[in-house]
């Protein structure tokens, strides 16, 4: 079943100037950083009400985020639904005919397996699909 | 004081096949229509856990969205979060380094008073601030 909005996800240039834009907007610290490596990204986490905000920085040019900004600029760069079963809403949307980036979860940050629609069947949002890992 | 993610806004071209979209992706039917005149869009509402996804549709050429999605094309359009004082919220954005698009609230979709952040201080990110209308 599709959940609630986990986070938004921001491509920005430089993480140290874009937490202090969000710290003021939000009126909050920041309260995680973290390194995603096979994205080549660096991450940092804002609570919002039941939501998170995610900042992403390239940390090289072959990081999607890089492109991303590359192409339009920095801003909003996807929206994060929680799943309880990832494969199984996988599965459904591919069913209502909507066409995954790849076929299996990845492992994202924020011990997450994620997984996103493409934007060409989404009118122009990149939508990620995931779910908290138990281990 | 600044609060939830009150809805997302995002352009699209076609209100009727992006409710489609949208309401398989969310796996639940919008719950609200709705014309804002000063805007120049057609909107509709859809529930998200404690937010909102708002689909806009441009009326007119003079519509934000019918220059947005010229520009850009379909895609996530703002985020708009929940303040319970609109003046003071924007007094304490201005007083941060923010830059408002307009001095005065404006009446937006879904009984609210609007008021919109420059993007270029947010890094590329449309801000709505909407505060419901108590009469």
């Amino acid at each position: 079943m599709i959940g609630k909005i986990e986070h938004l996800g921001i491509a920005v240039k430089d993480l140290a100037k874009s937490e202090k834009t969000y710290a003021a907007i939000l009126n909050t610290m920041a309260y995680k950083r973290e390194i995603v490596e096979s994205e080549h990204v660096e991450t940092l986490f804002f609570k919002s009400g039941e939501n998170k905000i995610e900042l992403l920085q390239a940390l090289s040019d072959a990081s999607p985020i890089a492109k991303f900004i590359e192409k339009r600029g920095e801003g909003i760069h996807h929206i994060a639904f929680d799943v309880d079963d990832i494969h199984a809403e996988m599965q459904r949307l591919v069913n209502e005919g909507f066409q995954l980036i790849h076929d299996t979860p990845k492992r994202g940050a924020d011990n997450k397996l994620i997984c996103f629609l493409h934007p060409k069947h989404t009118h122009g949002v990149l939508i990620e699909l995931c779910q908290e890992i138990r281990e």
